[in-house]
């Protein structure tokens, strides 16, 4: 997963972007850069490994001159993690340069990668995105927004993209919309950003979703908007509401915190937990949710687990801590409201298995009498392949067990997860045009033919190590 | 403000120590050390400015080996901020070392010094609690406890000490007992820390608090209790309820969440907001406040201000985001939760004001109608001398202006604070025993002869400063 | 300039890559880099700014695995300084990677570029060598060494090359043959290197010099040589044996010790001193040549300036220093070897002349009565576009002044150069066959069409700068 | 061994002491510090592990104003390798600061440290050097000097000191005088340092060395000298005329390049090497007296070694390099000059013999037929006591082979030292009042009770170590 933030016709776009990149850091912590584009159509790029905070001071951003810039916030999905793999990719185009940014993952990365090889093209990188530079590069359309359609026909898979071609910023999303992407106005220039928090922190005003399969340009001739690639059914990644997008935000036109809430409601009428005394969230990505489930229930909404500030990217497992040092450490019981109690934990999602049954353990080691486990989401049993990072389906522990398994395995008294049904339910705009792959298993397209080729990014035969 | 922690008789105590401080990072993210002395006495001491999870990596922790450790996280208070500031003082005396970690402020620190040097003592740092460390050097008592009485003999103000002598770990509380300091056992072992949190995550069963004017000594004789100070009135820290603490600790014996509940439950019924829909903490510290408000009043709880997890301590201020950036990439307001609605916004305290003004805008530029400021503890009129770093009272917003000034400056629709009764009485153990001089300006002892010079750590005529 | 080494089929490749590259660092401070390709045939690539001894680490060097290896030190001439334009550059292409490292210059680079992105081609770095990635990748030869030698037909200026294709190790040296590049056995391995001195420090054993126009393939099939580029004249570099190569290597199959020696035996024929007191150099380049000075004159050879062994990449300008702070801080004079005395002093070169204007002050301040500066090559009074980077005619201090006005300028008594007849009759194999443009002016080639856009890398219209 | 500067009554005195460290950098490389005072008497304090031009950027030298400072660059030799023992030590006392920078070595620190200790000091380092801070601190005399004198009373061993006490600057060397130190003049005001080539930096003028047993002291009311010291036999390092102080210095009032030159003719008188072809130097500390020992011979002098420039502190072993690898990363042979000679390399000495072995295998590896090592001093047979970091006995290979073992374990075919009376005798002022003790076995002075306590920095009983 990603973070893309883009601006165009605003007098110092690359420091509206570090401050968009800010608010979108939860969607990749991985690494960050930003290109920015001056008057005199001079590019530059600053890209580091690590926060927006720790990546880029004063000279960096002083470098980072003009009225256009796009920003990206990495999460390692395809491609090793290294500064090689760091977005926006910068690269000359006939005669002129690209800059790309990209949210999603390209299900026939392999293929376009190897047909690309064939007709001679270099990769310098080992990321999926990188193909569609190479597309576009190759691309002989009269006008930009052309060059971007044509690069587009017979990608496949989620796309959000910001681009810079020359002076023209170009915006696309892929036909069934996977991803979320916004647009906004500030004073006369233009504002994307992958969710509507990075509007909000620079000040504009939210306009519109960008439409699945819309491509858009903007240039000094004004906003264009094409509608070019063959329509698809809609997919929305209804995990954006489950749990990656921030509360704060509205993605597919609806409120995240309201989407929760209506999950954790829908939650405690599915899977009910009838004598328990108090209802905590695993903080913060369930703070909504465990509200609902309290609402709904009536049961008493307490603050029984408190996460820890300072635990960054950089934490250092200590020795003593033990299996279980992690968890520990980030996440801290408050006895006084556990003690001698039966509880309802409620946590959007469970992947692996091992924080659930670290907090579990946690819990009980703090007095709680019951603990009884609701998550806000249903069971993933498949990976995803359109740009979230959920490993293999051996590693998903809620594809491996029965219900009876995993209630043993977690050491808790009683598991409700949500069904199917009652979680698209919640969606803000009901429960159509959601993709939900990885609870049901059901693909909404063909999935990609080499999946751990895609993985290493797309990459056909001998791959590229980056040490 | 400081953390201390301390390990007497558990292997790879420094392991145990830097777990510890982990718990204890709110209370200091200037700089952290760790002492630790082996089984052939050798004592050895790593530290660094930052984070704890910065500071220590492998190779520091294999050398701090042995069965002894004491760790120390800093809050800037008393002595510039720089390396030679940081704890644990290591040093050599009569044929030893002595470590000392160090959390309070003596008020009588100027004098102290100046009888020392006059005594030809050097000093090389400028932290008052140095002085602590020149005076056991130069006392002559039989025992290691008799030292540490006879050298705190004299010393007034605030101090909770963990100090190693030879193999002897040593422990003390001022008699006023302002900071908290709890002890608990691991093992055949002790552990002793600022706060019952930091017992929870090594596993340590809590035993008590070390009681004001106690002094403790551990070594392989066993576990020494003396109360050898002049004894004093109890005036425990009322800020550490309101603010200080972590809400999963038990301080002074009194649950920290509850406390919080019930100051919010106080806060309600002294400062009602009849009409407003919704009633949100500013995350996190005020969560529990929040909360109480909330049951009490009846009002629906919301998460309205979202607390961006990647803000770390070397945040760089956007040049774009302008006067309140640090405010709006801290604090994200939910949109749909505050269109519209008159709302009350619950924080801890108010101390320059600058935050809650950013706030205030926030919140508004995000659509309420009406903003109504409920705080959980009264006006801060007067600056601390007993460890907490309030800044001069001129710097103190609610000493400079009027209620009504106050209402116009931050741009609230209404304001309320706690009465320093009412705060009081939301305290677990009652009214009693507590210090309010930050909020009353009735200071429960002499205050000091020279402020200024304090601040820079007790520093007499010329001062040293670090570059 | 830049220095290249490679490895094939000798354990622990990059180990000896990273040694080999230690004795070339003189050839280039700004970035150094290793691929190192495995049996696996897997590509392993490891760059970083600054120099060999602070770029690999042991996590760095034991991922670089693998019997292949090629390393590069970048001296930053054709593109700008930035960790993107360190090489070897690695890519994919074909199914398989490429790995390239360049010494040279191309003077058609902004030609080649252009046809490339005209017919698709992105380029991410602003490196001429990337070009030549490219027309390999579109080089459709059925052997790996017919396709290098079809993509390096057209490429103009000078290359020395070492590239890994899949598993095949290949070097290629441009017909003209102005950069060296020597070949050595090591056990049943290949090692190919700038200089000589780096076949020395591995261990390897002096085989031939790779000829002018050679193309070199060597893989599990043997070693194949091939001399399929249209033959030209000659024109080895001079500056390599005046200034740039070490001395304890033969560069071009002469040893540049002795030639440097021959230079200051002919500058002292040419240019006596006939009643100076001392002959000495300017450490360390000019030993040798102010040694054969001394031999040829009779005067007596002191060691009348230090160089200072501390001065790193990194150093700060020390504010007091004034205006020659550099210059004093770097060289310091034996004040008893100058006082009162008439003294020559010998440096290879002048370029912008700032140097020798302070070392000449710097000795007179050290009480030198007479100061006769002795050039052991001819004034520089063109640039080269040929890989080494002399800056543009304005800022040759040769080419702008006349002689008189040199002396003056200088603050010397007496100025002597080489005559170019005199350099070259110096030259170990005779004065034929070499370089002088940068003396003469006059080129051996057609030199670049648009040279301001070459420095830059060879991009074409728009550049792409990199924060 | 350490270099210490310092300026008293020149603006921007740290700025100069930075330079003049720049030039001292040689005596010690392993951390560094300056502390300056500004007209206010506010003494501030800059230190850092490694090299001056890595410690100090343009923040840390715009605070350390004022037109008084002294610096140090520290070569350990007592106290282990860490921050906390980096010089200048900066303390307060009596109301005031005290910064002391010390060059040598106490022998009875032992002694010393307990005393205080006993006394009720703390010692913050394990250096001996804080013992003369505490000194200071307790002495009563009525002026700066007469404090500083009082203090040094019973003080034995090697010290060159610079001293700020308030606004004075003192300057002492033991009445020994192992270590040189010398004071110039610069505009009104003083500079002093270790050697002259510090004062040639910065452009003072030499006035003359400061005495032994000379006390100096310089404040508004001028500069006054006193000699309150119990005078003892002078003992100057004839191992600094070796090889520790640089050639462009003069130290004890006499020219090291002449020194040195005048070791090389003595050791060819001595020990020739009639069938030789060429002598060269162990660059550069032998550059000198390999130059005399060629002038006295007649051999033809060549540069048969190249020094690498770019092997810094932080050097990274090769993993293939083998065993010699760090000999052969920073020396090079020129095979051109050694293959088939007969060859004579002189060192200024040998300590462990592991670089003079690695040295002769290469030289013989690069094809010499007979290699005669030349040593310009005598064997060193005994540890240094007096400021040099001389080994313990065991493992100084002079004192523990026959001269025909060594011969056999260096793998040479003739090995020759200067005699001690040779070496004293090339001394400028002729050969009484030097120290030989190392060379010798005959110490002039009591030897330290406990010398590996002394090694520790003189703590006595329990030792602190800093991880
Ligand atoms: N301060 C916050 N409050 C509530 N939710 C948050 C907050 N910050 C991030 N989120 C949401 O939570 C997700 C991160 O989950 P969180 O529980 O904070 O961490 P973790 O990834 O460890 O579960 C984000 O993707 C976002 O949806
Ligand atoms: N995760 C948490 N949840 C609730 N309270 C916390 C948490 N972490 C720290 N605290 C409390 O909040 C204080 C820090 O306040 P907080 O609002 O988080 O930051 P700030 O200092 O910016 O106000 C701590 O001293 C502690 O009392
Ligand atoms: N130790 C050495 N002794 C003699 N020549 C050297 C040495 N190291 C490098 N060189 C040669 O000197 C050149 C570097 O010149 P040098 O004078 O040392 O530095 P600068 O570039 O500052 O002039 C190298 O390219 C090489 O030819
Ligand atoms: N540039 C130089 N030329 C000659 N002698 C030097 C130079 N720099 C330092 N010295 C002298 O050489 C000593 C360092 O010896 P050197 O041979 O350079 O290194 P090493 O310590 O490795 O032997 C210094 O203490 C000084 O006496
Ligand atoms: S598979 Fe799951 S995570 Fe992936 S897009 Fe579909 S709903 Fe979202
Ligand atoms: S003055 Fe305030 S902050 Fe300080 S100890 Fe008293 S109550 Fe606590
Ligand atoms: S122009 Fe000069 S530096 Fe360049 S290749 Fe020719 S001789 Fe060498
Ligand atoms: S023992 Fe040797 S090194 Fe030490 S002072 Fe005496 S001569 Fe110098
Ligand atoms: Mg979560
Ligand atoms: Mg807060
Ligand atoms: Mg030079
Ligand atoms: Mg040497």
């Amino acid at each position: 997963m990603c973070g893309i933030f883009g601006v165009y016709g605003v007098r110092d776009a690359a420091a509206l972007t570090q401050l968009g990149l800010y608010s979108l850091q939860h969607r990749g912590q991985e690494s960050a850069g930003i290109v920015a584009v001056d008057d005199a159509r001079h590019a530059r790029v600053s890209r580091a490994m690590g926060l927006v905070s720790e990546g880029f001071g004063d000279e960096e951003m002083d470098a980072l001159r003009g009225p256009i810039a796009i920003g990206h916030t990495r999460y390692s999905t395809a491609g090793a993690s290294a500064i090689e793999n760091a977005q926006p990719i910068l690269a000359r185009v006939r005669r002129s340069h690209i800059a790309l940014a990209h949210n999603g993952n390209l299900t026939n990365a392999v293929e376009l990668r190897r047909d690309l090889e064939d007709g001679g093209a270099i990769f310098s990188s080992t990321m999926d995105s990188e193909a569609i530079v190479h597309r576009i590069a190759r691309a002989h359309g009269a006008t930009p927004e052309a060059r971007v359609a044509e690069a587009l026909q017979g990608v496949e898979g989620a796309y959000c993209l910001l681009i810079v071609l020359d002076d023209t910023v170009l915006v696309a999303r892929d036909p069934h919309g996977w991803r979320p992407l916004v647009m906004g106005r500030l004073g006369d220039g233009w504002v994307f950003a992958s969710e509507t928090c990075a509007l909000d922190i620079v000040g504009a005003v939210y306009e519109r979703e960008v439409q699945p399969g819309e491509i858009i340009a903007v240039d000094a001739h004004g906003l264009r908007s094409v509608h070019a690639l063959p329509p698809a059914p809609i997919n929305r990644c209804v995990f954006e509401h489950v749990y990656f997008a921030r509360p704060d935000s509205a993605v597919f036109s609806g409120s995240v915190d309201r989407s929760r809430r209506a999950l954790g409601r829908q939650l405690a009428r599915e899977c009910p937990a009838p004598g328990a005394d108090i209802v905590f969230a695993v903080p913060d990505s369930s703070n909504s949710a465990a509200l609902g489930f309290a609402d709904e229930s009536g049961t008493s909404y307490e603050l029984a687990l408190i996460r820890n500030h300072y635990i960054g990217r950089t934490f250092i497992q200590p020795t003593q801590a033990g299996r279980d040092a992690k968890v520990k450490v980030k996440y801290n019981p408050v006895r006084e409201l556990l003690e001698g109690k039966s509880v309802v934990m409620v946590d959007d999602s469970i992947v692996r298995g091992t924080t659930t049954r670290g907090l579990v353990s946690l819990v009980r080691g703090a007095g709680a009498r019951e603990v009884h486990m609701r998550v806000s989401s249903a069971p993933i049993i498949s990976p995803c392949y359109y740009g979230i990072d959920t490993p293999r389906r051996e590693e998903l522990i809620a594809a491996q067990m029965t219900h009876d398994e995993l209630v043993r395995h977690l050491g808790v008294d009683s598991l409700g997860y949500l069904s199917i049904d009652g979680m698209l339910s919640a969606m803000p705009e009901g429960p159509d045009g959601y993709c939900h792959a990885c609870f049901s298993g059901k693909y909404p397209t063909a999935t990609p033919s080499e999946p751990e080729l895609l993985r290493a990014g797309g990459g056909a035969g001998l791959s590229i190590g980056i040490a």
